[in-house]
């Protein structure tokens, strides 16, 4: 096992690090502000700061990390510190291009896109001149078995037709999002892993409509948004069909892979970052004559914080250096142990962070709701803890077997 | 050990459920979208069928429980199950005129209330024609240890003068709340514990202004609100005083322990209502072929959190009890005990049916999020745990002591 | 829900802990130094200190509590704190006959045995005469399914023959055990519930062998032993039989209730014993300049103590009211619940005490790894966590089924 | 962070597995029999096929790994998991040469002993012909706080003069421990780290008496054994004193580093091993009609251990190679976050192993309380949890209060 950082991945770390101080960070409370806007404005709105903040990051050569243009791909080991520290912050990672759900999207386009869709919508999303959404989960079952998906995309003469509904498609509200992947089953007597599709499918085609956008914790994550989308005889041409009918499934395990080291490391950076405000609290504030960090448990809090984090990072370093050297498919448990871990850390973390912080952790003049809004969610998309921990178990009593010669 | 219920109280309990099931739970969704409201409306404006609620219950003497008018006072124990079954719905306990802080206020008006001060300001809030806010915490100091207090109260000849800075005082941005208590420092010289005083505050009074609304997860809490308040010269007459001067601890001490049972059975009451959500979800949704409830570690997180439930409710009814029998000094350990239990148990069962339920949990199509707030808020409220894990430990340490024959 | 206690369990309480101070308690290192003994000993004789204690606890009134000769039996309620009083010596319920497994055989012939069974073992046994031992657990198969029992209780002509392989027959290497009672098949053809019969089977029976004694964290808890027993064509007459054949299901589950609250309470009374201990202990040893007490979690971790076991306390009250109540089926869930949460308590907070102690916590200096191991071995004798919560689980979604008229 | 093996080590790691397989795990029972042994023999024998295994083992070239005696030691990362591997079994590390307290000891000869001290103590021991103890740890005060210490090691002319009570003197009761080393205060002027000293005290030296021998979970480790040693005006040369007076502690913070690596990797491999018993005994034993694996919470079991110990494992080896590239003195926290975190996730697996074993779990037919015993000792031995969590706190506060520019 090696997690040394390549020249390349040093060099940028210390220059992203740098963009983050420089810009970033101290966008936020003008982003922010923005956001909350004037009379002829929505929240539907980018913030104008946004654009400044892409277009110097794409100047200062910080874009498209996760898959740059060169086809030069960073290994996962030497993207994911890059991803951490995207996380501290809840607007970097459009900054910087790296946002889902428009990296698995491009991932997508780049591996199994046609030239013409590539062409469409895959140059542009690298240019950060569009952004897109992802139409998988639904709202009428559990999404978590992905067999039970009810949406159809059904072959008719030259054309696919879609219907159904989505919902939790991120990012869908964005004035920006002209284009979503879209998960349907398209032979239901093909294999089990053969039977589903993925179409792309422009935002402005008749039959998709957003229903309405779904608050987490009470906010919209304004101008991103989570849609729920109905899909109602929505009529498109076969070049739309990514890599042919029938391999939705398989492209989609593909897609989830670096998704989920993205997701994880930022997780740690945002558990990094709480960790670094309850640390500072504790310090400064002061109760029965001491500094909170002096009193009762608080220290074990910290100490735990940062065991667990020092663990999750490990195992998620682990995870993408498993993946790669030996691929995906042979770190399928490591990534399902990191797609547990590190939401679960963060979002403890940073629940301790906002205790420590008394009311004002609950509020926004802290960012930890927002930073615990991203983690809780984690815990539940891209497949929830239950069913990862399901995975887990399976392809570890299938090494115990084994090891035993027996069957499981 | 005693729990069991009077008459009255079994009586009122059928009665409270009957309420419940016919008139609020109902309501909640007419109450949603009268919140949402039109054009010409503010969301800082109280929905009407408030209104024809409170009346409904006065109707049916489901008023003013924790208090009744008589002076027939239920017992702890016996307005527990009370306060439980209005913790299922966020809008019940102003329903029935239970609603914090307005229930603490009125009992400090109760004791300690002057005539004058009873007739301006208790009547109204028993009639629910006004409501009232707790201005104690500060922005600025660890408000955890009471003594950090900063805000004043100072007699200039007949007046007292108030300034200060002072936030979460909840409910304060309700349209009817028009009157608050404020505490302040007096008098530095005296003996520690007798510093403060209490100041009743019509909301109007100059110098009183509401800098802000805090919100908890995203959330305002509209029509009441989390108010920022700031008091710059506020003068009032001396009669304005609860109590006579320096007797803000003792009062504010006297004042927490209902209350704390109170927000607890609350807390117990929302938890109950999550695990009904939560094993109603498990039953009937279904992936990999079964029902959730009998998948993996599913069927632990039902009976752990019918556990965690249990021994919630019996601790705060020990605590009632206890309160009942020997006073709220008799009860600091069993009060401060329930304080960390009961919400912490209500937050974990809240969050496992979050998970269960996937986006929809995280989503207002469910209770959850708001409950969960409200708990979660708890955690930080009234004392946050980690204070009264230290009382309850000086407490056993002192009682062991005792038995040893040693000094702590 | 009512726990208090009725005048003759108060006093039963009083005198039940002077006796426990004047005699128990300063004679365990007697008993130990005994157990250790001479040249001519083993440790599987009885110290001559235990007849002297028993013949006092029988003189003082203190004797059978758990079920008294007149009949007129103690609630499960007022019987609760007794358990709980003698849970702090492992030596203690020999000394009032009120140990296990002699208490649960002594009700099942209460109950069940014919006036032949009573006069021959009832009476010795409650006269502490002699001990019994219970032998259902098996060694081959997951007895935690009694279903999978696999030894055979069949009979031929007008005899009842015995075969089969037990293990964890608690106390039968003591030198009074003298009888013991034996589940097994009897019909396999029966209903599911009516295919297993229990036989009093006296220890010199001819086919009935002690093949070893088993280690439980390294001790065999002389001189009462588990048991590891084969049964070889052991004859016994149809009289053996206790209350019919097919009925050994029946037995069993009303044998279990009293029991689980005894040992419940037990371990309540030990955990408490241990945080006696362990607060002892933080008081009193100085690190870092500091008693231990103030140091770091620790405090903490006496609070979650207190916390811990007042709630388990609690339950393990209300499910003896329950079935005091309602009986033993409705009490099931409540049963189930103690099962789970007073074991894991007890370890809990003895493991705590432990390393509040250092290395002399896990020596013999202290009684906390003989308490350690009684709650360890809880968690897996009479059915394991495991068991208790699928339970807990299945009744829950029972009755929300109910509640929401669908079927589970 | 680079964790690769050098080619060394995986040459080292596959002939330790191997040797391990062949030679090792067969002779654990027969190791066991020798010790229960004879009617001439005592439990502080050695049994003698240790003897053999120890000639095979250094035949095998798979001798004092943990330090070669050509000087080209293993780093930390290289050595970490021939010590996971030794874990698994509880006679292993002598096989090797490799066991605690030897190790520890051979590592301050190395370097700080003098020519005489080598040849007379440091050759031996190498040789694997003796053994040695380590005494530190006294049972008066707090030993977790070091200053606390006692004992002396005074100056008399010409000797040094040893005095006080030590205890868990590990291996002490080995018939072949011929020398301890003896930490006590020489100089109580001193600066507060200069104020002990090490001694090298022949075992047969006057004054030197093992009062008795500790238990540990009711096991004294036979023939190992942990002491309890007096020290009553013990003379020695001052030939004995290791590396000069006042150098004690400085001394003890540099044989602890490597030796919480060992024993940290050798819990891991202990949780390791109780996995595979876990999954080996989950999926053939039936219970309701399927495998236990299948049962309830008992994937998340096996899920939740696996990532435990993975994360432990990565934690570990990063602490090894910290010490390999920073050193002791930075590896600070780490070393002291993995002396939290393996120890508890070792007794966290070990105890869930035991617990789907049921009662044969907690027997001596499974080795799982042996390990479970040695992992629970961990958690106490070279600094209790709560003294590195306290360390860690520190470290992290400081590491805080520098980014911030702000004084701890």
């Amino acid at each position: 096992m090696n997690f040394a950082h390549s020249d390349n991945a040093t060099n940028l770390i210390a220059r992203l690090q740098a963009f983050m101080q420089e810009h970033v960070i101290p966008a936020e409370k003008t982003y922010a502000a923005q956001l909350r806007g004037g009379a002829d404005w929505t929240q539907w709105q980018q913030p104008p700061i946004m654009k400044e903040l892409k277009a110097k990051a794409k100047a200062a050569g910080l874009w498209n990390l996760f898959l740059p243009e060169d086809g030069a791909r960073l290994s996962n080991v030497d993207y994911a510190p890059l991803a951490e520290i995207t996380g501290r912050s809840m607007i970097a990672p459009e900054v910087f291009n790296c946002n889902a759900p428009d990296t698995g999207n491009m991932e997508v386009l780049v591996k199994y896109g046609s030239d013409e869709q590539k062409q469409h919508w895959l140059n542009p999303l690298m240019a950060g001149e569009i952004r897109s959404a992802f139409c998988m989960t639904e709202p009428g079952v559990a999404s978590s078995d992905a067999t039970n998906m009810q949406a159809t995309a059904m072959l008719e003469g030259d054309e696919v037709v879609l219907n159904g509904r989505k919902w939790w498609s991120s990012g869908i509200g964005h004035p920006n999002c002209k284009v979503l992947i879209f998960m349907g089953l398209s032979d239901t007597n093909a294999d089990k892993h053969q039977q589903h599709s993925m179409i792309l499918v422009p935002l402005d085609t008749p039959g998709v409509k957003i229903e309405r956008m779904l608050p987490v914790f009470h906010t919209l994550d304004e101008p991103y948004g989570h849609g729920e989308v109905s899909f109602t005889n929505v009529r498109l041409p076969l070049s739309s069909i990514i890599g042919g009918l029938g391999r939705g499934f398989e492209i989609a395990q593909g897609r989830l892979g670096p998704g989920r080291i993205h997701h994880c490391m930022r997780a740690i950076g945002a558990a990094e970052f709480a960790l670094e405000l309850l640390c500072e609290r504790a310090m400064s504030r002061v109760a029965f004559g001491k500094a909170l960090a002096k009193l009762g448990g608080n220290a074990d809090i910290i100490a735990n914080a940062r065991m667990a984090i020092e663990q999750a990072r490990l195992l998620t370093l682990k995870a993408a250096w498993m993946m790669d050297t030996v691929g995906v498919k042979g770190a399928m448990s490591e990534i399902s142990q990191i797609k547990v871990i590190a939401p679960n850390v963060a979002t403890q973390v940073i629940d301790a962070a906002m205790q420590i912080h008394g009311g004002a952790g609950l509020s926004d003049d802290f960012p930890l709701t927002a930073l615990y809004a991203y983690a809780r969610v984690l815990r539940i998309a891209d497949g929830p803890d239950e069913v990862h921990r399901g995975l887990i178990t399976k392809l570890e009593l299938k090494q115990q077997a084994k090891r035993l010669s027996i069957s499981t």
